[in-house]
């Protein structure tokens, strides 16, 4: 199975850590206490490591929101019916969501991308900005009963995310994103999570939208047939299996578009649960990734922090969202840049003629 | 000698909670799993209270950084020589600082303010921006031996705080924010933690800008014993009185922006250990000023997360930063913006046509 992501895999080698120690160095040139701009500082070092001798050029930022239903809804995992997916496509495009706010305050280009919602959106549909047409299919399977995708829908979807992003690096993009909406996906993520990680089902479980006390049990109980039912041996499973049997298909796009930024050295902005779950199965895939990623934020969804204690990532924001569209993503970004900023343009001891600290 | 400073008390009345009432009516209809905005909503709901009818208006940002010297430097608390403070302020102005990197990418005002620093500034300091001249004193006295301040003094500085952020307010600034330039200015900080909360020296002790262990040790004997000297019991001793004891000029200065603020209804956002401390001294003046501060961040020196708790605050982020300057207030502000708009133009379920959760 892995021989048929292959080309996927092409050209990812981890971030350069001589270009991180040199930017450590750099760091303790500029007219701060030594280490007092602290994450700061491993982001610029990080982003070193990622742009090497690109470092400074001007930030281009984008995220591409995949949209996508999931047959597990018919299970009763969610508050909200499955044509919410549809309808919050309508306002993200038209401007109303959180991420449709957040990204013209941020100036992050948006894209909005079918991947696979159960209905026809014609052509036509949004004007700034349009929607992007590369549906695989009308919506997963329904996980509990069944793998969610087939081979060839999975990686129909990871070569969509994968394309677009390598389009946007040709174009300049340097730090991207990923977001999703799709009614159904945090119990997807949920099952990925125990997969992958070994966590129970209750443990790996969430409210999502802000599910009632007998729809969260009923979405625990599916979480745990479902991982028992596909991947009964979590180790033994591959990512990419994982990710047929459990995952969806904005899930499938987003973990394209991590493979892609290694690719392509940009820097990839993790949002919540579900964004990170798609970089769990890039990672797994393709460990490289693993250095392109900064975790935006650490999401409400109990399995969140677990998926980053798991990739080793401590998230830039920590503001109890659970919205996820990419909105904890984009809201990190200015802090990213910020870094980078910082690391570019302030003065060294020695430019400025400050006196050193005593030893 | 609260009566000295009642004119500063003028007007100020606690935020509105029928405003953030409103608020929080308005986040439960729009197009968002409830409560999924998390901290965001409180920060929107918090601005609104502060903003009322005038929610809507643009964001006007501010900065005023006051820079001072302290007598205690003598006294040998700190990793860096004391002209250290003028060498800063020269590098403010000539946007090799952090906090000059920082306005300028979040496009905040920056006004730089000698408001004790032991040189002769001249005129026509730096060119863009300028320096403000508002000298009280070449620095404070040796709070191990002294009152730091006389009440002139105090009420002095104080007083170029309050006009200053009013005369902002006055020109349409409604989200400012303080920073500090001070040699000596964190051991300061911790006396005052001490004094208003009752912890330890050892507690309340960083080593600020990177002190060694020596250095570190003395540092907490002197904290220990002016404290011991100045306030024996604290609970007894007025907070103008502790901050004229064992205060700097800068903290009281950034006092009257807090006071200025809250009369003002301007959104304070405090920065570290030293900007908290003074908006501590000014909540224990005016405890009505505390409605109107957000927390920017959570430094690493210890004492900060001391008085964090004490004014019963959770900071926006937690990077690890102990720069002072106003650096991590200034980082702060995209969220507090983001938060507002999100607030002012997400769409809601009704004018988006979108299914609500099921009950």
């Amino acid at each position: 199975m892995e021989s048929e992501v292959s080309e996927l895999l092409h050209g990812i080698v981890a971030p350069s850590e001589a270009w991180r120690g040199k930017a450590r160095q750099h760091l303790d040139t500029l007219t701060k206490p030594l280490g007092s701009l602290g994450r700061l500082e491993d982001m610029a070092a990080q982003v070193a490591a990622i742009r090497g001798e690109r470092m400074g050029e001007p930030v281009r930022k984008a995220i591409f929101v995949f949209a996508a239903d999931h047959g597990v809804t018919a299970s009763g995992v969610s508050a909200y019916p499955r044509e919410v997916t549809v309808q919050m496509v309508h306002n993200i495009l038209a401007g109303g969501a959180g991420i449709s706010v957040l990204t013209q305050q941020h100036d992050v280009a948006l894209h909005v991308v079918d991947i696979g919602v159960d209905t026809d959106f014609g052509t036509g549909v949004g004007m700034a900005p349009s929607l992007l047409h590369h549906k695989v299919a009308r919506g997963t399977r329904n996980l509990l009963h069944e793998p969610a995708m087939s081979r060839e829908e999975v990686l129909a979807a990871l070569r969509v995310g994968y394309r677009l992003a390598s389009e946007a690096a040709a174009e300049g993009c340097n730090l991207i994103a990923t977001g999703e909406m799709g009614i159904g996906n945090t119990t997807a993520a949920s099952a990925i999570t125990c997969a992958l990680t070994g966590v129970d089902a209750a443990r790996a479980t969430g409210r999502g939208t802000g599910a009632n006390s007998a729809t969260y049990a009923n979405k625990v109980r599916v979480v745990e047939e479902a991982v028992a039912k596909h991947c009964p041996s979590p180790a033994a499973i591959a990512p990419f299996e994982i990710l047929r049997r459990l995952g969806g298909l904005e899930i499938a796009a987003m973990a394209g578009v991590v493979l892609a930024a290694a690719r392509h050295r940009m820097v990839m902005v993790l949002d919540g649960f579900i964004a990170t779950a798609a970089a769990a199965v890039a990672v797994g895939i393709a460990p490289d990734a693993l250095g392109y990623c900064i975790a935006g934020h650490c999401s409400e969804e109990p399995g969140h922090s677990i998926l980053l204690d798991y990739l080793g990532l401590a998230p830039v924001l920590s503001l109890g969202m659970r919205l996820g569209e990419g909105t904890g993503a984009v809201l990190a970004m200015p802090i990213i840049e910020s870094a980078l900023a910082l690391y570019l343009r302030m003065a060294t001891f020695t430019s400025a003629g400050i006196s050193g600290a005593t030893p």
